[in-house]
């Protein structure tokens, strides 16, 4: 029998769409806007979902107040109110689309679960956008 | 390694619940005050999600942009500010239920996606009764 | 020593805008697809504010179970699954735009609440328009 | 061909997490102020999901008011303005997290839809933390 | 030239509504399911507003970050996780209700902010029910 | 009789809070990881609200086609996917807080509404942190 369980969270950054492989030309025409030299913006808010077996004598799948906490550790503190290409080692190299976002978040994550849980990340970079990526 | 991406649009319009094989009283009976003859209508929020590879080059599972277009073009046009039973070819036969509604939005964003993608449409007819369907 | 209290409701419908003192021509340029004369709808989102001071004894300003059967008699019954235009009397020769409908709403409740109390009436339309209107 | 209709609901009740098998001490170590012995309480927040084929007579999956009245007699008189711990047969002695009240939930609704439909249930504890259970 | 600044919040906490100054049946009579003698709960949404000039130093009404833990040093920390009626000092003879809370927020707030300030109240007790208070 | 209609729209930014009269340590002492020098971004929700009398033609307070456009034109246009310090004039010497956001925005729509309507701007930095603005 297995339960998921799902936690919010948020964090506010900076980011410009931008592969260093092209020039400034073709970032403009493939990413528009979202291209901008100086940077935007977006309040993302992320729900993080463990999906396994409800231990009977907790009744948790995990507990909240440490999935909230790993959040923090592992994801508010590496990305918020960061510039998400100057200041983000991931994205260094990698572009910082919502896409890749997620993954690297799922990435900073699944190493601190344990294996029989499953691990899915949804990220919102508006209201209107979202990804989601379960590491398959 | 595939990821969903998720993007929002809304379309308002007038329906009715009707089985033009019945009769008044037998529609009357099973739809209730949705089968009124004059119509009444909803706001309806429309998810349409798209899983699949992200492109390396652009970061993107496909251009959201280009997404936010397609459903204008295939969506919103076809159904916004309509009366469902009397303006929209497939509803000439078909009950306009969100059941329904939501499978006619998949099929007429199914082509025009890659078969590489998976596509799933969530269909809000208020904000307390939605439907999803992924082609299967 | 005053307090607002405010209870949400909503309810569905058909309607167009429509000018009857205006011919077709006129009424589609200035109501565009919003005046479309098979009707389209939407989702109203009612919430119905009283204020005024709180009773002592109860610890109430008015009763919510009262108010919420209110504006179920009042306002649901009367709109809910309807084609505001033809089947609604105070819409048989006023426009049933946003604006309008909140006072509609605002007239049918206001003999209803003793004369100690302020009503306020917000009523969106969408979850991006909505209207306002306090009597005054 | 299968769709999924989702419906809305929800309930208010007061609750402690508390395993009876442990003494105060390791209740409050392992459970925080969550265990406060006097209760605290949420607004809980539940969506019913049913899977399965559309009729093609109704173009339902199922009928939305009859699932509404399904949710309201075995959800909401159940659980609705009770004492999870004290009130509620199902946590006599079975810790009342939100992943244990989604499973006992979703195990009082299975026995009253026919097997050919998949059933899911998700329920929001706060807007912040919330469970999903489908029985598997 | 004056601005509103405004904070969310939130706490959960058990209650019933109760005069002690009533029998058990008439309590039941006027408050119902409300007044369930074993408690039921909600999860409370806060909205914390205050009007008042903005720094032309720092471009705050008041600093956000100051606000948040004026909230939760005046406001969670007393009310979060609690039995109102049996653990909240103010609610030892006062009614529960929303309306009551709320103006015990505001005169907990009130004390700690410069009268230059206003200040206002408004807490949902759950998404369809929420009072406010400024007071007066 | 005056009636209140409400517009939403929206734009993302990046921005750092930064008074430059103050020296970096100042600022970082006072404004925090808000004040990163590589700035970080919002996704910043705007309600605009116009008060006046209902046109008895029409319906409307004010066309709220006409409203969006104007939205877009000196507000979206002006401020989406920029960098509020470095690349909008307003902000040039003026810190740009939700609350001078708020106040600059207000100021760019006012000349173009008649002086017989009131206008209110409502402006969303996070879905916790929001400001308000009426001209007094």
């Amino acid at each position: 029998m297995e339960v998921t369980v799902n936690r919010h969270a948020h964090f506010n950054a900076a980011h410009r769409l931008f592969n260093p492989a092209w020039d400034d030309a073709k970032n403009s025409a493939v990413f528009g806007k979202c291209s901008n030299p100086r940077y935007h913006g977006h309040n993302y808010e992320l729900i993080v979902s463990v999906t396994g077996p409800v231990d009977p004598e907790t009744g948790y799948v995990v507990d909240m107040g440490w999935l909230k906490e790993l959040i923090t550790e592992r994801v508010e503190e590496y990305l918020d109110h960061k510039n998400l290409n100057e200041e983000v080692d991931d994205f260094a190299s990698l572009n910082p689309t919502v896409e890749n976002i997620a993954v690297v978040i799922w990435k900073r994550l699944r190493p601190k679960l344990d294996l029989k849980y499953k691990l899915k990340v949804t990220l919102y970079e508006t209201p209107r956008n979202f990804a989601e990526y379960s590491g398959t």
